[in-house]
Formats: structure tokens, sequence, C-alpha cells
């Protein structure tokens, strides 16, 4: 199952150390702008290499176009984008090519497809994600038409937590932290670990600004269940909550819910979702990832023969996935969304009537 | 949108308050033993009614198997299923008709469809989720001949956590409880809210056991991301957690990782999926709850007409839907399982060569 | 795999000699008048045992709604419709418990599932359309909203072909013909192949009227191919032209070609699709249906264990399934024509911006 | 909607005179050995500019993979195929920037989608049928394994039928003729509706041997509804029949049944499809199509300013469009077969049993 969405859906294809990534994107309206610069710029946030707190693998990640778009707008037909790897450098990975990374899914793929692509974990490699970057980046220019925008940004680093969300700050940082007061010690735990040949985990939050009531088509392709789907299918994630999510566990329901007055909700706790469709509020969510997988320290494995090794990895990663995944999020809120906009349009008689009458 | 899993795929019908709730199964493979009895006894186990932790609204939940089946067996085709509903009562949400009720869909359907459907929630009510159930029921007697076992209880209410996690024991206590050192306190906060007019959230822990490697089609179908979407779309879930989950995003790389010896994984930290696939250990996952959205105490709120109303809702409803909500977690996490079983019969040539040649 | 549509999709369930039949139908947009007169009326028109030119077998269908409906108004849920079968008798098919019957599905159902429901044809059996005439139904009054028309009608029996397309004369014909010069020529065939214990089969043509310019989703889900997948799923339909169909496989471009004036199209060679989008005309299709394989003439075959036999059918079944098959087709028609105005509405990001903004 | 199929699913990109057209096939095991030099000769076969009968455009159609293939095989991911447009001389195609070419989609885009891509027709050109030729070649692959092959030719051009089915001859014949004896009169036909400015049209006969007894998934994916939607997809196609199609609508039931003996079938009227599921005889179908709309005689139309026109089309073309159709017929088949067979591992609970047990 390679496509994610149903009114706008994307399927993405290629490898870390193959020839390309890329995507194809289909149900984008026609007419709509597409403005080639803020989709490089949106894969330029993502692209591995750009400072210390990264994997030093280098990709330009140069996003090509190959259809769909026609004197600079999109014609309603598949918007295929292409971005070649460059720089695969696949002889790192020699010294992986018998052994199950602790933390990796070299195993499960293994064991599934009864194959083994060892350069660099294949398709499941965080690569991929870029190619979502470059469909996502389409749909925030949709969701821009209608001023929606999605907002971004690491609210934990090991364990170090954010006391503001300043999402401007977000943009300007390195590692795009939400609280300028925490971010020189998010800096320094990342460092730290790195130097330990280590990693750490941490978590972003994501806020999407200005969805209109109504969006979510219960029972099974409810706003927050796709979210969760969305959030949860990235690499390295292991849990997602929805407004106060697991803090509302432990609420009482007169803490919980949201009153309202005529002019709207006096508290945001659903976090802009109840019943699965949107009310009109923030809709916020933070997703948690784990720490890389990919450490340099020793550890305990078996080869594929099922043979035990004590095995340390070589390479470049990222010393904490969460900071460039931060914009894999935003991706997959923008691609969420700009589905929900389409599949609404059919709510209501009357809409039908208006549209055709 | 529906209908859930791609294979085994089940879409439902029905309101709270309407004449019946149902669903349709399809892709069972034929030849399954329809155990009724068991079937029975999964709604009897949902149902409402049982005791004064649950709603005092009183169903039987009788299902009737309409199609699919002969002699006992299934036949390959849709499996019907329809449970009347018999205790409706509507009269008591005539006091609700104009309001907006707190935390409810109430106001989210009211804008997405333009109809208000007062009674009791209309389709957003948690009264749907026993068409999950004997959907699932039917899902777990395909796990069962196949030796895969789901497991759940509650690990938290009101704040209040387990310490241990006794799956037979969760079984034989009213509120599902895992922990029985627990049990009399999670069951006094609930008796406390209830009688401040009040309610309580709380945290179903499932765990899917004998599971095979190789379960999850990545990329947009990996088994996590499908059971998110699961979980997170059941009434008031706001968050779901698989292995440690919330806790990895702050730890080590070499804390989180799970070492493997000849004979498997040291730790399980990955809660049993790897990429999206599983690895063979046991499948592990939290899904929190919001405390119900229906309480008795004074709320601020709006009508239909967007004007300003104290309101107290009056009815009958559950202190704490995490207690009822788990067999619902069961049953959507059977049915995510039974569905990748089958999905993931073609995902090696020398499988279909195999089975054709 | 049992549903069919993508936005406004049905799922059905039911065995010829079950408990019930019926359908989920969602997607229905919010705020239509369920006409439940007008859908019992369409049941009528299908139903068996209304002359000798159908089966013998009574049935009410009488078609209750058991969601999705309230006062009166569709709510944007889904609609779940049931109708119990009344008249099983299923003694009638004891003769035929081990036997392949000859131009049925028995066979190809025995070896895909392994098991076998010998009651009419179970699953296969055309008394499943019952529940697609009932979602189609529903589809009609959408269209009758913007004034879109299904018209059908028989226009060969027995390859007896009409001359004319008289659609106000077939709503009133027992045998929905259309040339009502032809009639009694082709009710006689029917009662002739009849008399000597045999079928014959028969051609509809259904006609979409008033639909807008513009529906049909390509390159995948285009109006002609969605048309043709949905007619050819009917049962005893071996056949599907568009237009000129057949005969335009014999035409020249010159001839075929619809050359376009400021107020049209000058011909509708085309069938009012083009490149899978409808283009304002006419949509006109013919749908040819093999002659009822359930014959009493003596038929050579095998039993399940492959042991031949000569064979007499007995029981009751239309002479002539074309007939009450224009029904189906109407329907299917409909349900087809509803998704695409629905999938339709975001092809534009004007219509998007506008709706939204 | 852009793909195709179920389990083995298909997405296309490109139009026909963009920077490349190509594809995303997903579902094909792993293990498969991927034969390169097949699929680029599977291309050539319907790669334009071969000879007189066809249009004198020149593509090379040099395939390339781009993913899921490690080592020579499939690893289970998806396989992406791009091919570059070498010639697309869009010059060729000012002079209908403005004008909707009768017979063609230019104008039902244009209303559907408010935007004109005037480039040889664009996303709805013939063109895009090399991704489907690519990846039904490797659908192909996976059939060859099982010894299911696809045959197929040209059996009818301009009105002048094959007395006969030769798929050895057809595989050597330019224009794929099934009947030697009657290939130089269907040449002649073609060559002087050409020198005429005209086109003409013809038809196809496609025929899957060797498929297993029990491929379809009803009732609403069934092996012949979704030939249907598959065939009827392809431009230009108008017509779809399997097996005696519009022939039995006008047989008797005893003329059209097929007895069956202890060895098989003794005729084969149904085409090898039974209640939408398949019998284990060959798979038979015609496919109509409708003569090329491109004709270089004058005709009147309007331009997008719906002013009338009398017009020429220039430019470079089939002059019967069934010829290198068949080839996309082929490829069409191959993939719903592949599906197929995908889709029905899990029909039977023994088969699940005995795969996981």
């Amino acid at each position: 199952m390679n496509g994610f969405g149903q009114k706008l859906r994307f399927s993405t294809f290629g490898e870390s150390h193959g020839k390309a990534i890329g995507c194809i994107l289909e149900g984008v309206p026609a007419g709509l702008y597409i403005d080639e610069e803020f989709i490089q710029n949106e894969l330029d946030r993502r692209k591995p290499g750009k400072s210390e707190f990264e994997t030093a693998r280098k990709e330009d990640d140069k996003v090509e176009i190959l259809s769909g778009v026609f004197e600079g707008k999109s014609t309603g037909t598949p918007i295929a984008m292409i971005i070649y790897n460059t720089n695969q450098k696949s002889r790192d990975y020699s010294n992986i090519k018998d052994v199950f990374r602790p933390g990796h899914a070299d195993f499960t793929y293994f064991y599934k497809y009864g194959i083994r692509d060892y350069r660099g974990g294949g398709r499941s490699s965080a690569r991929e994600t870029a190619a979502r970057v470059a469909a996502g980046a389409v749909a925030k220019l949709m969701l821009r038409e209608l001023d929606i925008e999605i907002l971004s940004g690491i609210c934990e680093i090991d364990g170090i937590r954010s006391q503001k969300f300043d999402y401007a700050s977000a943009k300007k940082s390195i590692i795009y932290a939400l609280d300028p007061d925490k971010e020189s010690e998010q800096k320094d735990a990342i460092l730290k670990a790195k130097g330990e040949h280590d990693s750490v985990g941490g978590v972003c939050r994501i806020v999407i600004k200005g969805a209109p009531k109504g969006l979510g088509e219960p029972l099974y392709y409810k706003m927050d269940a796709v979210l969760a789907d969305a959030m949860m299918g990235i690499n390295a994630v292991k849990a997602i909550e929805i407004g106060d999510g697991v803090l509302s566990a432990s609420l009482k329901g007169s803490q919980n819910n949201d009153e309202i007055r005529a002019d709207g909700f006096v508290t945001n706790h659903s976090g802009g979702i109840l019943g699965g469709i949107t009310n009109g509020e923030d809709i916020v969510m933070n997703v948690y990832f784990k720490p890389t997988p990919s450490i340099f320290k020793e550890q305990k494995t078996v080869t594929v023969e099922n043979r035990e090794v004590d095995f340390s990895l070589k390479g470049r990663h990222d010393p904490c996935v969460a900071v460039r995944g931060t914009i894999v999020c935003e991706a997959m809120a923008a691609l969420v969304t700009a589905d929900m906009l389409l599949l609404n349009l059919g709510s209501q008689m009357r809409s039908l009537i208006k549209y055709y009458g």
C-alpha cells in the first residue's frame, strides 16, 4: 500500500541509495499557481547536511516537476516530482551488509520480503520523506489560497521541554526550537549525545491554523484518526496526541470540556477536533520521535543467518531525527488538511445544487 | 468514508437512537467456523448497564447474522450483522435539542452537515462501537485459528496507574483493571467523580500476542500507522503510543534500541514493530481516553442559533468511557491484525508460485 | 471487494435464500429529502413475479431504512436499507445440491471458496440486485434535484430489435419495451422460449439526460470505464457499448467524429463522453444480457465430485433476465452519475476558494 | 483518480508533450526476476513510428527503472519507471491552440478543469499508454512464472473481419493481424483511409491462457467487470465484450450455456468467466476501438470562446489506433490478472492457516 489520501492522494517511490526518489500527487485542483521556488525551499528546510545537528550526508535535493503543470499552473492532472540521489556513497554501508542494525527495519523487511537491500535502509530510510515534503509543499500552496497555515517546531529534545511555543522563532532556529530560551540547552543535548556516539529523541508540535469548521469524514476517515495515521507512519514516530492528548486521560470531564461562547470556544483542550471533525479552533498535535536508532556504540545483534555478533555502526546519521522530522510532520499535516478540504465539498446537498444549479 | 480495512474491510451503520446499528464485514476467508456464542459474548463484554461504573442505559445488544454464513461456516461473502436498539428512550434527550453539549460532536456535525440529529449524539455516539465489536469478534475467530490473541485492560484511571499488567485479572474485573492492587482505588475514583456529577479519563493497554513477523504494508499502510488510525478513530481517544511511545522521545538511542540475540529481541521498547512491520515480539500499545464529555455539572455553551446558555445535561452516561472502550480497542486491534495477515500473503513471489503452482 | 463508488459508495449483503438482503450507502450529502415511496416504487419496478414474463417467485421487496435519515432528510451519515426475504422456498433447490448448473456461478464459487451454498445461487443470485436498486433510488433522488434523469428500456429481445426508442412507452410496458411496434413480437419470443423450457437474451438501452459537462475522473476513473465496470458487474451482462460502440469500430473518423457548433454537438456518436469525461450531450449505452442460464431442458454437467450427470433444472426463473435487468442498469447508472457529480466538485481551484472563501 | 488495481496497483504520470511519462507500480511480490530487456521489448511493440500504419512521430521509448529492483530482482517496494519524451515537437500543435478538435477530449478537459493544455492532447493523449505497457510488462513477468500467457491481435479493421485467430501470426504481423489471409486487405484499408486524410476503427481480441479457476472478487471486483473497466478506459475504446458478448444477447439459453464434462467445459461461450470468477477456460474478450479522431479532412468545430470555425488538423497521427492499442489491451489484461491472483490468495481459511501455520 503505497499511497496516502483519498481525493488528494500521493504515492512515492525510491530508496535511500537508488537512482532517485519522487512522487506522484493526484487530485490537485486545476488552476493553482505552482510556485517552484517555494517547493524547493521546503525541500531545503528538510535536506540533510545543513549543520552539525544533522547527518553529514549532503544531498542537493533538487526537485524537478515532470508533469501536471502547464504555464505555471496545475492542470488537474497528476503532478510528478523527481529528486535524483547524488551522494549515495554506498560503500558506507558495506559493514552492515549481513547484519541487522538494532532499532532498524532491516530485520522486518528481510523477514517480510525475503530479500535484503542493505544499502542504507533501502526503502525504509527516512530519505523517502523528501518526496513527502515535495508533495506537502504543493498542498501548502493550496492551503495558502485559503489562508490556512501549518506551523511547527521542536517542543522537546532529550527530555528538555519548551516552556513557550514561538513558531516565528522556530522558523529561524537551526533545530526548529520553539522556545528560544531552551534552544541552546537542547542543542547541547544533541551534541553531547553525538559526542558519546549516541542519539536523542524529541517531540514536534504541529499546529494547523485557519482550518474551517467541518473537516473530517467520520466515522472512518476522521480528521484526528487520519492525522494519527499520517504522523505514526513517519520514520521513528512512536506516539501522537491531539490537543491535551495524554494529559486529558488524567483530567476530569469538567476540566477537559471546552465551554462555548458566542465568539467561539473558551479553551482548546480538544485540539480543534470533536467527533473527528474540526471545530474551527487551532488543530494542535504533538508527535513523539524515538532517538535515531543509528548509533556508533557497540551493540549486540545477529546476522541474516541468525549468528550473534557485536557490532559498531559506521556512516553518517542524524543525532536527533525529530529535528528534520518536524518538516515532514508539517508536510503530512498539509496533505491531510488539503485532502479533507476536498472531501468535505460534497457534505451538504445545498452546495451540490449551488455548484451545478 | 465509512469503511475500515483493505482486504478485511467493514462498514457500519446506525445511530444511537435509530432503529438499529450494524455492520457489513467483507473479506473473511471461506471456511471459518463462525461461533455465534463467542460473538455474542464479545458484545456482552461491551454492552452498557452491567454495573454502576457504566451508563444506566440498558441494551441487550443481541446480534443477528444476516448473511455470509452457511451451515455454521463463513462462505467468503459479506457477513452482515444487525443489533436492534431496544432502549432508545429518546425523550431523555429533549433538553439538549437546541444546545451544543461541550466536548461533544454536536457542534461539528451541525456545521459540517447543516442538520441536527439531536437524539443522543446520533451517529457520533459511542453506541456505534457495538458494531465494531461484532466485526472484531469475527476477526478474533480468524486470529484464534492462527494462535494469535488480543489482550487488554485498563492501566490507568483518573491518573491512578497500574503497576502490573495482569491480563487474566483484567478479564475478570468489572472495570477491566490490569492491576488488582489498584482496582479498588480506580473504582473509587470513578464513583467519586460520578457522585460529583463529573467524569474521569483513563488509559487502555492493548497487546497482540503471537503475530508473525512481517505484518504491515509500508510505506502507507504500516502496522503502527494503521493501529494509530484505528485507535484514534474510537470515540474519546486523544492519544496513542506504540511500545515505549511517549517515553522513548526522552531516551537515548542506546537505551531505546532493542538488541537482538539468536532467540529473539532482548527487550521490546519498540512494541513489536520496526519500520511499520511486525518483528515477532508482542505488539504493545496504550490508548488514552479523555473523560466522558457528558457531565451533569452546569456548563457554558451556545444554542444552534449561537445564543449563550448555562446548561446542565441530564440522561445516562458512562462516568469513564475508557472502561468499555477497552473492548472496542481489542476489536479494532483484531480487525487490523486480520487485515494485515491477509494483505501479507502476496509479499513474496515464492508464495505465489507455491499457491498456484 | 464488496463496495462500489468512491465518494458515493455502497456495499451490499445477502444471499438469495438467506434471511435478508440490503445495503449501506455512504456519501449521500446531508439535507436530501428521502422519498421512501419513490424508493419502494423503484423496488416494485424490479421485483419478481409481476407477470408471466418473469419468475414466479413472489417477493414483496419491502424496503426498510435503518439509518442515515432523520425527520425525512438525509443526515450525511450512512443510509442502511434492509429487505427481508419472505419467499425463500429453499426446497426448490434440493435437486441441484450437488450439481453445477451450466451457465451459473456454482462452479466458480465452489472452486474459489471451497464451500457450496446451493440455495439458489447464494450470493451470486440476481436477487442481490434489489439492494442495488434501493441504493440507486437514493442516487436518483440526488439527480432529480439537479434535473438529471435516467431513462431506459429494452431495445432487443431474442434478436428482435427496436426501431424506435420511446422511453415513455417503455415505462408503461410490462417488459419495458422501447418500441411499442415490436413489443408484442418480443413478448411472444419470451413466451415461446419459456414454453420450450428455454430462455432468451436481450439488450437494454440506458440514457443519462441532463448530466453537466465535466463528469469523470481520468485517467483511471473515467465516466465510460466506470459505467462499463458497473454494467458488466450486473448478473448475466456480457457486453457494454457507449455511444455508437461496436458500430464505431467499422466507421471512418470522418463519420464517427461529432462536429461542434456554437449550440453544441451536431451528432452524438460518442455517446456523450470524450476522453472519459462527459461533454453535456446525452450519455447513451447499450448493455447486452445473455439468456437466463436457468433452463429446464436437459443439460450435461458434473457434480461437485466431478461425476458426469444429465440434469434437468426445476424451480422458478425469469425467461429473460434482461427485462428486470433494465431497472438494475438504471440504478447503477444513477449511482455512477451521482458519484461523479461529487468527485468533480474539487476539479478547479476557483471552486475551492469560492466554497471556503 | 489516477491509480488502477487493488493489491497490484499502478499510477501513471505525464503528458504527450511534457518532459517525461512514467509510472509507479506497487504490490509486485519480492523476488521476481525483473527482465529489463523484456520490458523494453514490450515498449518497442507499442512505440510509434515503426511503419506507415502508424503515426510518424518517432519516440525511442527507452524505459528506465528508478526503484524497487535490487540486484535484478523486485524487492517488494514500488517500482518506478520513467520514459523521457524526446520528440515533443510542440510546434506541430500550434494550429489547434484555441480550437476543440472533434472527437477529442480537448473540449471536455477544458470544461472540467478550466485550463487548456493544447500540446497534443496533454494528459488525454494515448502517449500515456506507454506507461501502462511498462507496468503491464512487469505483470507479464509475474504471469510467466505461473504459466499464464496473454495473447492478442487485430480481428477486424474497417469492418474487415478475421476468419481465424492465429496468435503466432499476429505476433509477427506489423499490424498484429490475427488472420494472415485478411492482413493485406486490412492493411490496404488503413492506407486507403490515410490517403483520404481519414482514419479507420478496429477490433482487438485478447485471450488470457492458463489462468486458474477462482480469480475475481465478487460482487464489486468481478473479473469481467474489472476487465471492462480496464479496457474501456483505454483511449478510443467504445465497447467491450466477454466471450460471445454481443452475440449471446440473441442466443437461447440452451445455445449459450456451456455444458460441463469431467475434463472441463464442452464449449466456451462464457469467455472463461461465470459470476465474475474465472472457470479455468480461456478468458476471451473483444475490444472495439473507434477510428482515430485526428483526421486531416476539414471539420466544423468551435474555439475556446465558442466561435464556429472550419478546421483542418495537421500533425502526425495513427490512421488506426486499434493497431497499437492491442499492445495496451494486453498490458491491461496482464495487470488485471496479476492483481486478481494476489487478491485471491486469502479466499479460503485453509490457505491462511497453511501459510502461517
